[in-house]
């Protein structure tokens, strides 16, 4: 299917079939799909943490409103973004990419230096809100990504993450969870969400032109 | 080509050719894909203007880091979330639900009227960063769509969001701009990042399990 017939089927699962596994290779390609889009500055601030654990995930359910997606999904992806930039960590980025490429490129390390030169010096929670939104273009790559595979998956910012923080001890790895993504396969006959009509705002509200 | 292909193929285009507009078919399946694609509780709270004025997009360079590609390029997509979740904004998107799908749904009501207690009381600025947030899902869409379409881009936080504001009038429309997206076709011989190679963190460095 094309990417906007992929859009037009996805949808938030509100009931995922416990019985129904998501191949291992599925979630791979989802997964990679994340690693290679885009982040700012190339610096991927941020890292997907993958529960399938039954036992954290029925840990994780009651700090996340309950949510039976967590559990019935196969496969629960956390998006957490760094707690900070860091000269450790944008370093780390700058010195890999040199590596993989076997050269340094002098506009690219002006580049380094200047960022070098700002983001450590702003506060961590700046740094986090801008880490944090690098991982909203992964969660939307993602959605993508599982729809291709015709695997379905429910965004949510509905839980503690605070708590969520706490059972995958993210901070200790300096992480902060930011949104979370069950992947499984919809149970349409104890979904309410999956016969009703997508509805978005019409093409003139939401795009204006200037020409 | 298939997701994981258009990921490899595009990159941040350095280099515009101003002698090749985008067609308007192809910016218009970009823009569609942005619409389609999810946002937090379905609220879709941001817009995407398109500016495709030479003299506006003059305007924008210089407040821009003077990046070429706001120029060169035929069209520039700026994401704009709104300034603030009001009642109004709230209501008009589930009464657009209501109307669209025929019927009032209960459980959707009563998630209607927990929004209305929680996110027109806090700070504007809150619900901005929200509403932010959401806009790059959206920019996250419209990467993979125009890879889809061979259609190059280069997402640019790099701008003074104040300024464009102003140029473009968003904070009397109650919107803030967010990121901006040049649309055009790639000029390899003049691109210094064309042909180097896409680093990316590794799989085990970006993804880990709990199972």
């Amino acid at each position: 299917m094309s990417l906007l017939q992929n859009l037009q089927w996805r949808y938030a699962a509100k009931k995922l079939d416990a019985a129904k596994p998501v191949p291992e290779d599925k979630v791979e390609r989802i997964l990679e799909a994340i690693r290679l889009t885009a982040t700012s500055s190339g610096l991927q601030p941020y890292e997907v943490i993958v529960v399938t654990n039954a036992e954290v995930r029925e840990k994780i359910k009651p700090i996340a409103w309950n949510q039976n997606q967590i559990t019935d999904g196969s496969h629960l992806l956390v998006f957490a973004a760094w707690d900070n930039y860091t000269v450790e960590r944008i370093n780390m980025m700058f010195d890999l990419t040199n590596d993989e490429r076997g050269f340094k490129n002098e506009g690219w390390e002006n580049y380094r230096n200047m960022l070098l030169g700002i983001y450590p010096k702003r506060e961590a929670e700046v740094n986090y809100q801008h880490a944090a939104r690098q991982a909203y273009i992964g969660l939307g790559t993602a959605l993508i990504a599982a729809a291709e595979e015709q695997v379905d998956s429910t965004p949510m910012e509905g839980f503690d993450p605070n708590a969520l923080d706490e059972i995958l001890g993210l901070r200790a790895r300096g992480l902060r969870s930011v949104v979370i993504l069950p992947l499984g396969y919809r149970e349409p006959a104890k979904d309410w969400l999956v016969s009703l009509k997508k509805v978005r705002r019409s093409v003139d509200n939401f795009i204006s032109w200037v020409r």
